[in-house]
Parts: structure tokens; C-alpha cells; sequence
């Protein structure tokens, strides 16, 4: 038996990025994965949601674009074929993924990993050897006890991929990203959708402001904000809303978006630290375990693709790279891709009061910009928060809500790690016209002096 | 008569930024403009025809969005609705210009300036005192000397907006950026076009490898390029083609877009230093008189919007403000709004050739992104270039073609700005899925290591 460089265990945007980086160095990289190459991000999360998502923008395209000079009839939105398309998108990654492994000489085997040592994983009756081991299995819908959770109507973000027909209506239980998009998605379809989320506000990471325009701009959901849910039926969920007051939201599908929980299922063997969130780690990545690391959803610290991907180059540089990172969660953009999209990256105002840090901060409607009243006119909702350190003026933090949003955060993100302060900034040139150029203005609401 | 701090010469954003930066600390400001506040930009350029443009892209989706699972039938682009669209878009923002030229104090004049000394103006009977000038009287579409130029059947980008039904067949003299923009509308909305085009190319300050690339995106256009015009008649455009063979392109309506020309009326009193391109300015934008400055097209370094606006900063930073500023021309983004779209910022693979630097280069498809997937399909076509100097190792160039690149380029001109090297800018994180991400992808073709 061969000895590996690094085993690998989940192929997800942490696993298949950890194995693709340490193979184009050279190494000798084995990849397990237990279900798709991609994980839940290229088969049941970011990828399909977004190419819906992407479905539903267009059956609203079409509805409503007649102020634009289009019209059209018999506008008709056909589940089957946007989930063919979902399906082929999902597989085209796929397999792009499984070229990567291919081309940077990883070898993938299928099948559930356990640990059987420091050095040992285990897929059915094999035994591997590492000399390293990266733990990337991420983690699952958590699902609450909830009386009648396990009844037929109830889906989680997993199952509800795969429906044939819509539904006629539906409550999502939980506000989070994963509620939203779905509630987002079913509700521009035509489908009657309900939010019951327990907390005041839908999104906790977002500024509250932007949290609530969200909820107006999707004019045909109904939210039970600070509502407990009791038990779920054939016909819906019956929960008590926030004056105390028995509520009952109908749905012929039930949604259980309440969280996820980390897959910690073949570590058994070992002594590896835990909390509820997942696997403990240093600013390393590293485990209690001296050889093995943990990265993306496993360990808690961040459920986002994209953190998974970053934490997967930061071990994967400290293993066999040219230089020692910390990973650094300071400037990583989030994004929701509800119709209409938000992003953020960095501290929101609220963050800052809870750190006491002293701040600076505007907010700047998108209605006076160019490009979004061209393409959304002046009724649509739009907007820019920046956050700066009041006294280095240190650029900490940008939140967007409108179109484009996803694609334009990655410049605050810029800035952010880059540390501008808001007169380097105000120097960037955008251009014109640009939803972007939001954030000039933004900087210019906070400091005027050129 | 009291003494303006300073007298701006034309609305556009050159000019209405100067005023409302000025204004904003305090200065007493004149703005004259002889038309519309706003200029060519919000009136006749950038901002109708991103408005026109999205009509087109809303009809475009209409029709081929079945793949997508939406299906519509009888769908019809109804240009004087387009039209009204555009006008209120336009309306709005002009509105809004005057609304920022009063909360910033500024004094508007409507009528056409001359220039009657260094220091005063004259509209009018009325002269006006200003201690400083600055000239944004932009440029107007350059009209040569062919033969039939003056027919009925012909148009400028400015005329153009007018048009009360779509023409029959349009060919466009020119393939840079307005004349490919108007293309790209009117072909998209089933007008069939030709485009004539002098040189080798389109969008010559494009990578030759993107503009390529375009040219075959644009499937219903037909390109002449290397071509000459020789005379416009009622029914077309005559010209000698690439091999010298006399060639015709039918057109009831014909497109002039063939650069643009300085306004440099009404300067005549003074020995203001020009060349063809403008008025000549250094890199403070001062021109050969002490006091009087030139922002904006009509001094021809770079005739886009955000440009102008940019000089407008860096002229009332140093008269007024805190910090003395040099105009830089290195990380101004550029952008064509075409279907598809695309954007840069910084050196082409060519300029860095011709500057004899050498440089690190990579082109990456966007195929393989998760998004553009999604959104477009294994077959679209999308690119990413970033040109790397080899040496420093810093970001040059980054090059997109694509959806969303106009609201992508500012994180590159970020990176550009602040002078990120290629291992800093690797550790920038981009929302999962992004189109974005493929500036790191293009990153990582460079320099594999992490």
C-alpha cells in the first residue's frame, strides 16, 4: 500500500479544491467521496438553486417587460424543463470537476470514509494510508423534532430538487439564505409561499434595513416574523406567531429550512474535538489532531462555498506551499440570490456596535443611479451601506441590495483586504453606467471632502 | 457682478461633477450649459442607450428562454415604448442633476459660453467673473466627408435616439464602441445589420482574441472590416472591401459612427493650445492658461464618462481640496454594453508589447464557471484575460467577455489601483457562484501555487 500525501475526505468546494491544489503542486492526493463529486454545492445547493433561480428571472422577464417595449402572451413556466436544465448544469460541473482530478492526477474513489487512525481511512475494506488528512464532508439539513416532520409534504433543501410538479402552495419554515432562495424562487414562479421564522427578522447577517426591503420587494410572500412553529400537517404548519396567538399558514408543501449540522459521521474512531457547530480548529484549519485539518461547513466556522474553497487553499499552502496563511474571515462577501439579490462583505453596523468599534456609515439609494433606474425605474428598491472605521477610516464593511449585487461585491472585497481607507477608495474609477458606481456615491455620503 | 470661485463650461459628467464637488465644499459655482443638464451622456449617449439596450436584452430573453422552462408565444418589441422608457430613464436623472446642482448651491445658465478673457465668460449679453474656468464642453459625433452623408437616410448617435420605427436594414459606419452598441440593439430587436469598418478590427482598444470573439457572438451581424466607404445613397453604404473588390451593404438607414470630434466652439478669444484630439492639458488637466482647466472629452485624453467625472475630482481637489492629485489613466475601466458584454481595465496583451514590458498572461473560458453555466450554457462564450507584469509580478490588465463584466471590471480596477501582485490578489474571496470567480480562475492559469 502506497502512502498518500494527503487523503481528502468529501469532494464539496472545500475537498475538491484541497485535492486539485495540492495536485497541481505535485503531490500524491487521494479524494473520497461518499455520494456526487461537488457535494452539496454543485448537487443540491449553490448551483442548482441558482440556476432556478435563474428559470424564475426569466418567467418574470417575461411577464413584466412590457415597460420595456416587450410584450408577450401565454407566458407559461414548465418545472420539468427548468429542472432539466438544472440537471444539466449540475452535471456539466460535475464532470468538470472530475476532469480537474483527472488533469491534476488525484485519485477519487467512492464510497464512506472513517478514520481508523492519525494516518488510516477506511472506504469499505480498504484501508488508506496519509500522511496528512483533510476532513471536507460538510454538512447536512439539520432537522428539528417537530410533530409531523417526517410527514410526506415535508421537504428539506435536499428533496425539494427533486419535485416533478409544483406545489400549490408552501410554507418554508426558517428565514435564513436556504428559506429565502426557495421562498424567492416558488413565489416568482406563481406558487403561494409563507416564511415562519422564528427569530424578528429573516437573514440575520444582513443590516436590518436591507433585511426588511427584502421582505417588501417579495411582494407575494407572507412572513410570520418571532413565530414558534408547533407541529406540521398534511395541509400546512401550525405555529404560534409573535403576539402569542395560534396561527395556522397553508401549505400542501412544507419546507424545513432550520439550519444546517455538520457531518461528523466516520470520525468515531478518533479523539477529534467537537462542538455542536462541527470539528474544532485553530486559525490554521488545523484539528486537536496534530496531521489532520478540517475545512468548510465541517468545522462551523463559515457554511459558505466559496469559505470552504479559501480554507482549502490556506491548508493545502501551510501543507506543501510557499507560505504560512491564517485563515482570515474578515472579508469574505455572502450573497443572496433572491430576486432581488444582496450581498455583503465585512462588518455590519450592528457587528461594530457589538465589537464597540466606532464607525462611519451611509447609506445611498440605488434609484439616483444610472444603469439600475435605466434597467428597474425609479419605484424599484436599491441599496448601499458602507461601513468605516471612524478613526483610521479603514474601509470595514459594504451590504448592497439590487441587481447585480453578487457580482459587484467582489470590489468591496477588494477593499476590504486590501484595507483602502475611504480616500484611496474614492479614487477608484468605475464605470459609467454602472449599478457599481453605488458605492462612489456611498463613500462620497460618508466623506464629501475631495 | 460678484466673482464665481469657479465658472464650469458644459453639464456633462465632467462638468456636473466639478460643479456639485465644488459646490459641496462651499465654493460658488457657475455651471453654463448651452442644451440639456447632463450632456451627451445622460441625453444621447451612455445612459439611452444602456436603456435601449436592456429592451433589447428583455426581447432577446423572451425569445429564448424556453431552454430555461419559461415559454411564451407572440412576443413583440414595440420600439416607441422602448423609447418612452428611455425618455423617462433620461428625465429622471436629468432632474436629478438639477436637484444635486441646488442642494449644492450651484448657479445654472442656459445658453452657449464664450470665452471673453482668462477670466470671464460671456452667455448671451451677460459676461460672468470666475477666478477659475474649467472647459467640459465634451464632443460631438465626427462626420467625414463622404459622399451622401447628408442624405435623409443618414444618422448620427445623436439622431439616431430620435427614430420613431425601426428601419428596415441599418448598416453602421464604424465598429468601435457606439457604433457596435447600436449594432448589437438593433440586430438583437431583428433589424438586419451590417457593420463597415475601416480597420482590421472592431474595438480596437480591445484584446484582438475578445473583439474576435464578439464579431461571432453577434450572429446576425455582418462584419466588413479593412473596408472602405466610398459614397451613402438612399439604399445602402458602397465601399471597397479588405481585397479591394467594390462591394455594397443594403441599408435604409445608415449609422455614421465614426469618432467623435472636440466642441471647441466659443474658445476662439483665446490662445487656447489644441490639437485635433482637444484642448491640451498636462496631468493636473491645466491647460496653457494658469487659471483655466479641461476636463472631459473635449480635452481627448479619454473620452468615456466616468473619465470626465474622474478629471472632474482631481481638478477641485486641486483647487479646493485637500490633496493634490495627478490624473492617472492606468486603471480606468472601460466598457461595451453590447449582448454580450464586455470590460476592461488596464493593458491589452498588445499595449504591453508595444511598452517592450514583459508580462505574464493567461486566457480562461467562463465555460467552466458554475454561474455562467447556469445562466448561459456549455455553449456561450465568455473569456477572461489578466496580463501580470513578469517581474513585479503586479496586476496590469484584466480583460472580460461576458455577462455582468461591466459590474465585474471594478474589482479588477481596484486591483489594478491599489497595485495588488498576483499572490494578493489570489487571496481575494468571491461569492460562490459568481461569473467573478473566473478572475481568480485566470489568476491561478498565471501561477498555479498557492
Amino acid at each position: 500500500m502506497s502512502v498518500y500525501d494527503v487523503i481528502v475526505i468529501g469532494s464539496g468546494p472545500g475537498g475538491y479544491v484541497a485535492a486539485e491544489r495540492a495536485g497541481s503542486l505535485g503531490k500524491k492526493v487521494l479524494l473520497i467521496e461518499k455520494d456526487q463529486l461537488g457535494g452539496v454545492c454543485t448537487n443540491w445547493g449553490c448551483i442548482p438553486t441558482k440556476s432556478l433561480l435563474n428559470s424564475a428571472k426569466q418567467y418574470r422577464h417575461a411577464l413584466e417587460s412590457e415597460k420595456f417595449g416587450v410584450s408577450c402572451s401565454n407566458v407559461v413556466f414548465d418545472l420539468s424543463i427548468a429542472m432539466k436544465w438544472k440537471q444539466e448544469t449540475v452535471e456539466t460541473l460535475r464532470s468538470g470537476i472530475q476532469f480537474l482530478m483527472k488533469s491534476n492526477h488525484v485519485d477519487v474513489v467512492n464510497g464512506e470514509a472513517s478514520l481508523v487512525d492519525e494516518r488510516h481511512v477506511a472506504v469499505a475494506e480498504t484501508v488508506y494510508e496519509g500522511e496528512y488528512i483533510i476532513l471536507a464532508t460538510g454538512s447536512s439539513p439539520a432537522v428539528p423534532p417537530i410533530e409531523g416532520v417526517r410527514g410526506e409534504n415535508v421537504v428539506t433543501s435536499d428533496t425539494i430538487l427533486k419535485i416533478e410538479k409544483l406545489p400549490e402552495s408552501l410554507v418554508v419554515i426558517g428565514g435564513g439564505v436556504i428559506g429565502i432562495e426557495f421562498a424567492s424562487f416558488f413565489s416568482s414562479v406563481g406558487v403561494a409561499v409563507t416564511v415562519v421564522e422564528m427569530l424578528d427578522e429573516i437573514l440575520p447577517m444582513m443590516d436590518g434595513q436591507f433585511a426588511k426591503l427584502i421582505r417588501r420587494e417579495m411582494k407575494d410572500v407572507t412572513f410570520h416574523l418571532g413565530s414558534k412553529v408547533q407541529k406540521i400537517t398534511a395541509d400546512g404548519v401550525h405555529f404560534v406567531d409573535a403576539k402569542g396567538i395560534q396561527a395556522f399558514a397553508k401549505g400542501s408543501m412544507v419546507l424545513v429550512a432550520t439550519g444546517r449540522k455538520p457531518n461528523l459521521k466516520g470520525f468515531e474512531a478518533l479523539q477529534l474535538a467537537t462542538t455542536k457547530a462541527g470539528v474544532v480548529v485553530d486559525e490554521y484549519l488545523r484539528t486537536n489532531i496534530p496531521n489532520i485539518y478540517a475545512i468548510g461547513d465541517v468545522n462551523g466556522k463559515s457554511l459558505l462555498a466559496h469559505s470552504a474553497s479559501r480554507m482549502a487553499e490556506v491548508v493545502i499552502s501551510n501543507l506543501f506551499g510557499s507560505k504560512s496563511m491564517r485563515m482570515r474571515y474578515h472579508a469574505i462577501p455572502w450573497a443572496v440570490y433572491g430576486i432581488p439579490e444582496a450581498a455583503g462583505c465585512g462588518l455590519t453596523e450592528t457587528d461594530a456596535q457589538k465589537q464597540k468599534r466606532e464607525v462611519l456609515t451611509a447609506v445611498v439609494q440605488m434609484r439616483a443611479n444610472g444603469r439600475f433606474l435605466a434597467e428597474n425605474g425609479k419605484r424599484a428598491s436599491g441599496l448601499c451601506k458602507i461601513i468605516v472605521d471612524a478613526h483610521t477610516r479603514v474601509i470595514l464593511g459594504v451590504h448592497l441590495l439590487g441587481p447585480y449585487s453578487s457580482e459587484i461585491i467582489p470590489a468591496a472585497a477588494v477593499m476590504i483586504e486590501a484595507e483602502l481607507r475611504i480616500k484611496e477608495a474614492k479614487e477608484i474609477i468605475y464605470p459609467h453606467p454602472s449599478v457599481a458606481e453605488i458605492i462612489k456615491d456611498a463613500l462620497y455620503a460618508i466623506d464629501q471632502t475631495v
